[in-house]
């Protein structure tokens, strides 16, 4: 069941779909590579110059000499972070090896190592003297959580082609909890899933059966009651009921995520077909019912969690930056178990409206949640302060909880991975951009370049680089988005509502060609979605659009006005809109005995791609739009068409 | 300026009305007599044997016994909540004297003494052996906080009659903390203000100046930054700015409340216009743009806050039962100074829809939070389980940070004395209820019956039992909600949108009735509150009515039903209504390229006051009812109307 050789960041011994590694996969142009440019020159050094000058790498060094002690810098599950970014950088440098970037790995990988205890355990919050014993806070501690992180880093040097220092702490660490929380050991769980799917890789990476059944046993555990009361109740971390029986994604957003993503990975490799079946439940049922349409998850502030079904207001979005990923990262999997599109639909439209609107255009700042109407300006933060706060508006250089930039760095360096898939017989293209592909089949090696201005335009380019003489299939996904309009060069074998199938033999140097559809268009809410009744979004290809206050002409706020969904046009210059800003409303008492009328004045104004809000300083911004009501304008004014 | 006569809780030294005290003004029938009985005969009760059994009063005489190192029970403001019930308990032994309360009083009042320290400081988390020292965490430690609460209930105690022990500890402790934070002291204020407010009801109550320039300096200090950093920002505990230059309520609701209501006090006392202006600024901007239509305020739940202007999402109604009552105290003291009925018209809004929805109907569980749309049923809590959460949907017996239920009890037990007041001629009626009022004007004595089913019925009248054969005024709210209709027994000397005046000799034995519609109305929100658009709301009277699942036919849901704002009917029995259930909507991405039909079957249902909501049991409820399109419903079911 064990696969060892190179691969992405989840490498099931079974599936529909076979992942691509570092070596098969490559972004060659477009916005993901610039954005995975921006990471490798910016977002990397941005993340590790804020760890060490707070002292969170520090932190690792004090535990080696033994003063940490009351020495402790950040909240206690800072290590994580430090594992993100390692994690980030073995993606990256299996994407684009480089010296420098190398000897910036290998020297934080021994600073980590150094702190590492004789029998295994690592971390430098519990345990030393002066510190709160191991494992006495496994509610809220996030020990194990820390050392999820640490296994994913080790499978990502792993899968990229190196077994040395960090691998080899990750299976010390390993052997330990396994001696901890194994059959024979303490029957508890972390207050944060995340250790689960991190053991199950490790399992598949090293082929250690043990790390697996420690996986299977967390998840069997979980929902049992082994932990204590939390303020915000057992669902917050889901242990209110078992994993198999729940039915829907619940409590904090990312513990839910990350304990599915687990959860899948562990029925997979045990061929558990009713939790399988249950984690798919649950992907559905979040999915049509506590999902923005930005593919962002979970609406409280308060506990950073689900709401209930259709509790999603827009102005009180929390789509925590990680919960988006963790988002990818569940979907990716159930991609690979099932073959099913939906999942590949999900993936492109949290990549690239929820994740992608985190980091700003130069990398030094980030979205901890993406709210889906800014009412106010955000503020200006200064760029070498630490900031408190994970609030909307403001995109902060780092925070004192500051899991999402490095989330956001791991995921940019391994985010082609999730492009396309393989099979025996052929390749998948799931999303589009501009990538190759160069993967052995089992006729023989074939070499794809995809070519496309996308997201911006609808027009793909699929160029045969390299084939073998034998008749192979190209299955390519019409997003959901797209509903069906797809025009192909050529009559393909299969034509489903997802996906598109060419089987035949590929010439190189031949291309394929389709189209999905340019236009901007109109999206309605479900009407239980209470909180954005009467409103209406736009969307362009795979991209939510958004209004933002620069757009408007001065003195129109984005919070009252309403506009015209028939007034839509599509250009090369983007996508413009009537917007109608109604007569002052009385400042009184604001609830009236009629309905209030909403002629006003118009005018006309761009919208933007969400994911760039904010982008150009401070500002308000909503994507979902009152409906102007029918009714004739009694002014025109502003922007013209 | 010093009045020391009995009153109520606020007794400025000059207003444009005079409050009244508990010895002029007597709730005699109707809801509020109910729940002020409810008060008397149970939820005193259940206060203090909650606070018994978790240690809460027990920490008083731990710390008198110098043993309470390590074994304070509870957060670290629990006083507050013992001073809360015995300020609750002076109330009421001033509405009701009673022989059994009165020692049970004497005994807790007793039990705090003894733990004040020779210099007057008096706190059981702070400053003993083995405690953090005092007023080492003004932001977070609520001491002062604590210490005004003990200042309202010792200026309860004086305003009934009774200079005696709580008194006595007031003075002792507060000339304690002149000593520490008046002109020659520590420049700095606390996290939470409540002390202000209190500080000058006490110098009112006891004529010392040394008080009130003690609140005066706290209220300039605020906003200068003497606070260290809140993780939720300065505007969390309102040290962003100077009082007088805020121009909306904001940050952490009780918070800004209590501040207000403190500035406004210091503002009358010293003259200072400037500030009192700000205040009624500020209260004018929230009530217009940052109030729910139940008068409750604060959306967030994280912080507790006020959100953004409009930002009001019914589902994520944060509005706690304290800041409601906080509310109700700031409006109070603007009715007094200004004599403008608005302020009356938020206070009867805020009384009866958010503070009377606390309390279930037997007095022994709470709601802290005040949803206006509970889409899933609460849970029924254990009757003897603390609980530890203030979500919505648990009305819990006790909560771990249990401000609500003590709150409710003090405002219960003082509730008539907001109902009217006095001048030099007249008497005000700003409620309306059941209730007696007996003081002297310049004249003479008046003795006035009001009685109605008030707010069931919009008939009241006010029958004259006592008065002096000289010409009075008697002036009758006329409430905003009646939109000016009013039908008098007679023709008045004034009327204006807000009130009626009769100015005339009065007879001993007639009767004056007033008469305001009974029929149930339609409400529709400010199109800027974006979580409600499309719906409307239902009024009666003063009350906000709530559409809850009980009233629904089997198998429906109140999160997908709309309603037809045309179908409202009055009766004896109740207000009716059509409501529609669409066709079940697709289970799938609920982002549609059309706007959803509601067309469905349609039941006629009944809608109850939103106060009495869940006293049937966990149930799911909304106030906003989305407007049904116009459209032929296929099919008619359920209740027939």
């Amino acid at each position: 069941m064990w696969s060892a050789e190179p691969g992405g960041p989840v490498h099931p011994s079974t599936s529909v779909w076979r992942p691509l590694g570092a070596g098969e996969i490559q972004v060659t142009g477009g916005i993901w590579q610039q954005k995975q440019q921006l990471n490798a020159e910016v977002i990397l050094g941005h993340c590790q110059t804020w760890m060490e000058r707070i002292g969170w790498i520090g932190n690792f060094d004090r535990a080696a000499a033994g003063a940490i002690d009351g020495r402790h810098s950040g909240i206690e599950f800072v290590d994580s972070e430090i594992y993100k970014l390692l994690e980030a950088m073995a993606w990256e440098l299996g994407r684009q090896p480089a010296a420098g970037l190398e000897r910036r790995y290998c020297a934080l990988a021994e600073r980590v190592a150094a702190a590492q205890e004789p029998d295994g355990y690592l971390h430098t919050s519990f345990g030393r003297p002066g510190q709160p014993p191991r494992y006495s806070s496994l509610e809220t501690g996030h020990e194990l959580y820390c050392f999820g992180h640490l296994f994913q880093a080790a499978v990502a040097r792993l899968r990229t082609g190196h077994d040395d220092l960090l691998p080899q702490v990750a299976r010390r660490l390993a052997d330990h909890v396994e001696g901890q929380f194994g059959a024979s050991g303490r029957g508890a769980v972390c207050g944060h899933p995340e250790i689960e799917m991190a053991l199950v890789e490790l399992a598949r990476a090293t082929g250690e059966q043990r790390y697996l059944d420690l996986a299977r046993l967390f998840i069997e555990r979980r929902g049992t009651g082994t932990l204590g009361v939390h303020p915000f109740g057992r669902e917050y971390f889901q242990d209110d009921m078992p994993v198999r029986r729940a039915t829907t994604l619940r409590g904090h957003a990312v513990r839910a995520l990350y304990l599915a993503s687990g959860a899948l990975d562990v029925a997979t490799e045990t061929g558990d077909a009713e939790l399988a079946g249950a984690v798919r439940q649950q992907w559905a049922h979040a999915a049509a019912r506590r999902t923005y349409i930005t593919g962002g998850v979970g609406s409280h502030h308060q506990d950073e969690a689900f709401g209930d079904d259709f509790e999603l207001p827009a102005d009180r979005a929390y789509a925590e930056t990680c919960a988006g990923i963790a988002s990818v990262m569940l979907s990716w999997r159930l991609l690979l178990a099932t073959g099913e599109d939906k999942y590949a639909d999900l993936i492109e439209r949290t990549l690239l409206n929820n994740v992608l609107a985190s980091p700003r255009a130069d990398g030094r700042a980030f979205y901890y949640t993406n709210t889906l109407h800014q009412r106010t300006p955000g503020l200006v933060l200064d760029e070498h302060e630490l900031s408190h706060r994970a609030e909307s508006g403001l995109r902060a250089p780092w925070f004192e909880v500051s899991c999402c930039p490095t989330n956001v760095a791991r995921t940019l360096a391994s985010v082609g991975l999730y492009f396309a898939t393989a099979s025996d017989d052929g390749v998948q293209l799931h999303q589009y951009g501009d990538y190759r592909v160069t993967t052995t089949l089992a006729a023989g090696t074939v070499t794809l370049q995809v070519s496309s201005a996308y997201p911006a335009s609808g027009t793909i380019s699929v160029k045969i680089v390299e084939a073998p003489a034998a008749e192979l299939a190209l299955r390519l996904r019409v997003p959901g988005w797209a509903r069906g309009s797809a025009v192909l060069s050529e009559s393909p074998a299969t034509r489903t509502p997802g996906h598109i199938e060419i089987r035949r033999i590929f010439l190189p140097g031949e291309s394929i060609d389709i189209r999905f559809p340019d236009q901007a268009r109109v999206t309605y809410p479900d009407p239980r979605v209470d909180a954005i009744r009467g409103t209406f979004a736009v969307e362009q290809g795979p991209l939510v659009l958004a209004l933002e206050s620069p757009d408007l002409p001065p003195g129109w706020n984005v919070n009252e006005i309403a506009a015209d969904p028939e007034s839509i046009a599509t250009s090369r210059a983007g996508v413009t809109i009537d917007v109608y800003r109604p007569a002052p409303a009385p400042d009184g008492w604001p609830y009236h005995p009629a309905p209030a009328e909403n002629r006003g004045e118009r005018a006309r104004t761009q919208l933007i791609p969400y994911h760039q809000r904010a982008n150009r300083g401070p500002a308000t911004m909503r994507v979902w739009l009152p409906v102007c009501p029918p009714a004739t304008p009694v002014a025109a004014a502003g922007l013209s068409a």
